[in-house]
């Protein structure tokens, strides 16, 4: 942890520029997000010049072709980051909800109102969106946030919070709001993790490595995100035409978010009659199925499922997520190992039963420990949107503050406003 | 950190037991307590004698008046550590609580559910009510909890314990919801911060460099309780006999407690006038004020005002907490001073302003970012149960989970149910 730079004098501008926006009302915040808007649409060609360099950086230096992806913008791409501000900007602001309150029986009113967190960090991999998004709801939210983007993304990035910086400037907002340390490199990230008192959670967004690495080393608060080692179980007795419609949705409507499946667990009863069928349609639109002994067994004498698509599952598939067209399927003596195996296996994101019994259902929902339990209901239900929460910032995998998506509430916290008239304790 | 303890079984089994609980209905969860209460004063005398080894050990060792004084248990102590698990036993159950839900356009039922947080790590000093405290609203919280108490309550500590793991017994739950790492030594504690997916949240309790060496060294979510360096400010016009009332309270009332008052500020206007009453109040009752220049004028030609009571304040009382019977006091220009003033020193728990004036009101609970702002009213309602949220497990001053008085509902998270009828993601 040697040479930890110095971004006192960055966390303290952004305090400052925080505090300025707290007392900012929902018009002038919203009026910040539009002129974002604006400014990113009439910046388009800076945008994309800027990502063309770092395209061809990550091209000499040999990046893959799923990352190269998540880098690349285009018109399109940034018309929908645009597109994603003015969304946010339409959602309700979360400031000054009051959350409870009464008037106790020596007439002090007592309320708890929400208000904003102040100076948030985000660190994050080569994905030029999130560092618009998570401003954006930053500034929705009354904060201000500070950002360590992916190295492979750092002309774009510096492109994009220029022209935020300026947005804000326009609307007579401090530019300090939006800050970025990618000029310090990694070390960078180090001196957010221990900017304590300065930086008021830290947000990792990215995958397990660069979660568990903050983890680890932060002496700043943090919220985990995204992390779903989901489950799909099918129960004895299930709607089988339904649960293919669940594991198919929940596996390959989207492959690399953290809301997919990545384990198939099949009750023996429905194993024969439920896997010909689903490791068929599975394997025929690419996924590789990974198969404990038994399902193999079974796959194996259907000719429909293909047979290049099956690997043996070994110990370290059901621990994987894999976030790409792979899925690990098991049969289980019971539903008792089925949670048994979600207990031990699961990142506590999301998992699903397809069941008729709503002992079963009960079961899931009381006996697995996981921010979300979809009954007969695909795992890619667990989305900010989807649950009303509109845009979210990220989908927490841990228990404290928030849990599952976190939308502008939970970039919140709370005072306690106590008002009395010369009222002592007694 | 060399030879830290291995204490995963002790979690594992904390965590098959916190798994019993969390199935638990209210009513058992009531019976615990009860027995719990039963087995105490059954066991008053075991205790007692248990205490008085500790005593023993603590005067050979030449602890404190007042650190004795908090270890020192009696009849009547033990009677109200038993009449405070009756209160917890009282309040309603957070479990299973409906936070949320809706029905949304594709029929898919969705409800955020109150759940348990699993496993609690308590960290405190060496008073054994607290071992109770923390024990049974971690138990009515549907929640297993490690404990590590002050070695020199060791015995006392493993007293009340043995007779809380029976009475768990007797009601047929298992008595590994409470387990203790008091024989690990401190090294016990280092083991439960290292303890990341054992334990789901550390709550140490206690002075501000045990919380302070939690925090840096802890990989599990930790939740900061109980420093308190709260303000109260009289503002320019305020009704000065109130404001009196309400300094005395807030500094006096309770003096060992993080919601005492450690600093006065007071508006030029008002110093001649309220300085000279309340500062005779004050050392007639024994604080000690430490005065800043101006008000050192004041006092010193103010013959009511006990001189030997007087200190000039320096640098290091802004920052003190002192939990004692003594007082920071300083004459400011204006309430920008005294905003200004509480942002560099404050901890951030509880600040009072005494005023007439609507603006300076809205001006502290809007410029400041501390847990309560108490307008008009004593620093001391910031307590759970004067804030109707019953028993408090301690009051955090962070901004995440939970900022102020932490009651049972701090002691849960949640879990989005989502239920469809094969309902699938378009």
């Amino acid at each position: 942890m040697a040479d930890i730079p110095d971004i006192s004098e960055r966390t303290r501008a952004a305090r400052q520029a925080a505090r300025v926006l707290a007392r900012a009302q929902t018009e002038k915040k919203n009026a910040a997000l539009e002129a974002i808007a604006v400014a990113l649409l009439g910046g388009t060609e800076k945008i994309l010049s800027a990502n063309a360099r770092d395209l061809e950086r990550a091209h000499s230096e040999g990046m893959s072709a799923g990352l190269v992806d998540r880098l690349r913008l285009s018109d399109e791409r940034i018309a929908a980051i645009v597109r994603a501000v003015r969304e946010v900007k339409a959602l309700p602001d979360p400031v000054g909800e009051v959350i409870c309150g009464r008037t106790n029986a020596l007439g002090v009113r007592i309320t708890q109102v929400r208000v904003p967190l102040g100076v948030l960090g985000m660190i994050y991999e080569a994905r030029p969106n999130v560092t618009v998004d998570a401003t954006v709801l930053a500034l929705k939210s009354g904060n201000a946030v500070i950002l360590r983007g992916g190295s492979a993304a750092q002309e774009t990035n510096r492109a994009i919070i220029a022209l935020m910086r300026g947005a804000l400037s326009c609307v007579d907002l401090p530019a300090d709001l939006v800050q970025s340390v990618d000029d310090l490199g990694r070390s960078g990230a180090r001196a957010m993790m221990r900017a304590r008192g300065g930086i008021d959670v830290l947000i990792p967004r990215g995958g397990a490595g660069l979660i568990s690495a903050v983890v680890h080393n932060s002496i700043v608060p943090v919220i985990e995100t995204g992390t779903g080692n989901c489950h799909v179980y099918v129960d004895s007795g299930a709607d089988l035409e339904s649960a293919e419609q669940i594991v198919m949705n929940s596996k390959t409507q989207r492959v690399g978010v953290c809301n997919a499946a990545e384990t198939l667990l099949v009750h023996r009863d429905e194993a024969e009659s439920f896997l010909p069928k689903v490791l068929a349609r599975l394997t025929s639109v690419g996924v590789i199925v990974h198969l404990d002994e038994k399902s193999e067994a079974i796959a194996r004498k259907s000719p429909q499922v293909h047979e290049a698509m099956i690997e043996p599952a070994c110990e370290e598939d059901w621990a994987t997520e894999y976030l790409s067209m792979d899925l690990a399927v098991k049969v289980v003596e019971s539903i008792d190992e089925a949670i048994e195996h979600i207990r031990t296996y699961s990142s506590g994101h999301t998992e699903a039963i397809c069941t008729r019994l709503l002992e079963s259902a009960h079961r899931f929902t009381t006996e697995l420990d996981s921010a979300a339990i979809a009954i007969n209901a695909s795992t890619r239900f667990t989305d900010g949107g989807q649950l009303g929460l509109g845009a979210e910032i990220g989908i927490s995998t841990q228990k404290l503050h928030a849990r599952g998506p976190m939308g502008l509430a939970e970039l919140t916290t709370s005072t306690w406003i106590i008002e009395g008239a010369g009222t002592v304790r007694p």
